[in-house]
């Protein structure tokens, strides 16, 4: 019976998608589900992959079923599901078998649990792509001791999304550093999310195009320096059909967006770090200005609603397309720099390039030009993406189709918090005497903080007068 | 001897300050510092008050010179250092002493101590306006148990701004009620700070406008409406002379902007709370980004610098006073949003009318509309201040000035990222079908989340096909 390769406890989406690319792999897998029934229909619908998985009814039953040193996969929800599941399983095992946590846990509690294990084998890792990616391939950051992760690396490279036969499963640095890679993964997501909706309503009020036409777009700019998976899917889900009303998708859908609340930690991480991720910030706004239905509604009654259509030839689909390009590549530059600093920070070695990698296939956020960031930033890990030369020549092929898009979108109406914050970042980074003098003067005046002087001298407190 | 009023700990300069205004509103008060020779010329230089003031060498000396029941007010450094203020002074009063930390505490750590401090009296007080309102009449909120505000609230009216004749200190609610009203104050100030510094670097950059004429264009906005004293300071920052060298003082600060890290915390809670406060967000960004000097200085340097001047007559000096006037206006929409919320989400009651009105005078975001906006929140509470009349029609009457603003900055390369937020929010919060469907639909195809359908429907899982 204690034969499993590896064992898993969790059967939700996430968890038995995974449970089946272990053992569509070829690795032996026992699982167990806190509701029995939940294991016996998992079971019971493998198909051809049954005979590879051992159901358990109990967790001592899963125990007995995994080879020594044993390795077992948490897939429960993030909190205090993960530290009671611990808590349950750990009595169980020897003090040389591996616990690892794979939902979606913030990495402080990450970091904690791996301080609480001690010597005893813990890993946390960000497992990303939806059910499809733990089905077939996801993209994986794992975080804890480094022996720990040798041990399941064959595992977790095999089950692992490819690129050009490289598997998406990297080993990021100690504690929770998976997970906090994960949730900088996540915040990019977000913005990456909200730029294309941004660009959505710009040709959806802005230029009148039909759902259909801008499906043709995303899946056109998808075949361009643009492709990626959530251009590829943006496109998808503006050409599709309601089979029930026959309408088109996209006028079916409520514009109302949930979230996990994963975005909103990369945000206060980013705030602890001071490190600047105002497109990462400006997209997890929009999304809760969004669930205000009620109040956008009265809104718009009470302020009437914006003019939005822009003159005809105002804004082309290709400077729309440049647009975005450049508002991506800087909400990226702001997650890799936020990872410097948290690397910094934290005492950890994050890998950059390595980041980039594992990045090109099976996670969310998968583009072609993680590929050429992965180049860029094995240059000079330090370096902000915009100031790679790849990079900054597209931002200055790019950057004029942001204004153009920004300034257009302002006097007709149309909301572009994520791209306009993009371009607001792009000019003051470009800026080298910026507008904080006035700052530093108001702080001086009402608070005595003193200010630099740019002659070298400090602490002077100005003679502002009564 | 023990005929003081009230005592004080901690003669910085913020302590120093409000030990002498109490003492000018003829409190007898006790001081103590850590180090003696700090208490000594305190006392030798508080000239004509010294007689109200008793100077103590110890703990046991301070505590005996206060009359019973005690109050005693920290102005330590927040932190540690108040919880070691606390349990050093507590054992040496008797159970109905009351201590009062007016210190910047962040108001968990204020609740904290509350919960600690049990049945013995515990206040937790913000205080704003810097060093002169602290010696001339501050802003004061309170927080914790009203019975403890109400023994010393006549010292506490007595010493605040007055507005009016309507004393600037208010009890704000339990625990730390006065330290998150405080937290949003320093956000909404930050905000405030920012968007001017924006509309500065427009008459610097964009209309090549010397310190002198900004000063004169910031002094005559502080005759109309958007009078306050941030516009006021902001005036005379400009006009302002370097003795040392006879160049404007704008010219020789340098541009890197300091924070205390209250802005942080406001929105670290406004993320916690779900509260959208982009404007604010975008400040505490700006400060950052601000810091790295050389990083943009290399960006100046690789990408050029922008055009930044822009043609003659594109903006007028009406049409920025205009767009300060809307971005304003958006911010504290947010700011006050965002104690709904609070007040919601921690079983305050806080009470936002109040809130305005004790932000009128002593405090730093001091303003004519603050009046304005007491009488909107007291119409109706929950509502955003947006959708209040009298600023509704401020925002019809301003909205496009800000819209012209923010096209030609965006054009001009000058970076307006609290601006541009604000006009983002106001459009999203006036857009009754916004973009998030996109989002939704995106969330669905790669993990299923499901979402609503405008027909009513829900948990419908789109036919996005493969």
């Amino acid at each position: 019976m204690s034969n499993a390769r590896i064992g898993l406890i969790g059967l939700g989406t996430m968890g038995a998608a995974l449970a089946l690319n272990i053992a569509d792999n070829g690795f032996p897998i026992a699982v167990w589900n806190r509701t029995t029934a939940t294991t016996q229909e998992f079971h019971a619908g493998a198909g051809d992959l049954a005979g590879m998985i051992t159901p358990t009814e109990t967790l001592e039953e899963l125990v007995a079923s995994i080879a020594k040193p044993r390795a077992i996969i948490l897939m429960v929800p993030a909190g205090q599901a993960v530290d009671d599941q611990i808590a349950a399983l750990r009595p169980l095992l020897d003090d040389d078998d591996l616990i690892i946590d794979a939902g979606n846990a913030n990495f402080h509690d990450t970091n904690r649990r791996a301080d609480a294990a001690g010597d005893l084998p813990f890993l946390g890792i960000g497992v990303s792509g939806g059910e499809e990616g733990a089905r077939f391939g996801p993209s994986i950051m794992g975080g804890g001791k480094r022996a720990y992760w040798d041990r399941v690396s064959d595992v977790l490279n095999a089950i692992a999304a490819k690129h050009d036969d490289t598997a998406c499963a990297t080993w990021m640095g100690e504690g929770g550093a998976g997970h906090f890679v994960k949730a900088v993964h996540n915040g990019i997501e977000y913005a990456d999310m909200q730029m294309i909706a941004e660009v959505y309503g710009i040709m959806r009020d802005g230029m009148d195009m039909a759902p259909a036409a801008i499906g043709e777009t995303f899946a056109a700019w998808d075949d361009g320096p643009l492709k990626s998976y959530l251009v590829e899917i943006s496109g998808k889900v503006a050409a599709a059909t309601d089979p029930k009303t026959g309408k088109p998708m996209l006028e079916v859908i409520v514009d109302a967006a949930g979230q996990k609340g994963t975005g909103r930690w990369t945000v206060i991480e980013a705030q602890h770090l001071a490190a600047p991720i105002p497109a990462i910030e400006a997209a997890v706004v929009a999304r809760n200005l969004s669930s205000q239905l009620e109040t956008r509604q009265a809104g718009e009654a009470l302020f009437g609603a914006a003019p939005h259509h822009l003159p005809h030839d105002t804004l082309t689909l290709g400077t729309l397309e440049q647009a975005l390009m450049a508002g991506k590549i800087l909400c990226y530059a702001q997650g890799f720099d936020m990872i410097v600093k948290a690397s910094e920070s934290f005492g950890w070695a994050l890998p950059l390039p390595e980041i980039a990698k594992v990045w090109r296939a099976g996670c969310i956020i998968r583009s072609a030009m993680l590929d050429d960031m992965a180049t860029a930033l094995g240059e000079d890990t330090g370096r902000n993406l915009m100031f790679a030369p790849r990079f900054a020549t597209l931002l200055q092929e790019n950057h004029n189709a942001l204004r153009q898009v920004v300034a257009q979108a302002a006097l007709h109406g149309l909301p572009l918090p994520a791209l306009s914050s993009g371009l607001a970042y792009f000019d003051t980074m470009r800026t080298g005497r910026g507008t904080a003098n006035m700052i530093q003067g108001q702080r001086d005046f009402f608070g005595a903080h003193g200010f630099a002087r740019v002659d070298g001298g400090s602490g002077h407190h100005g003679p502002w007068g009564s």
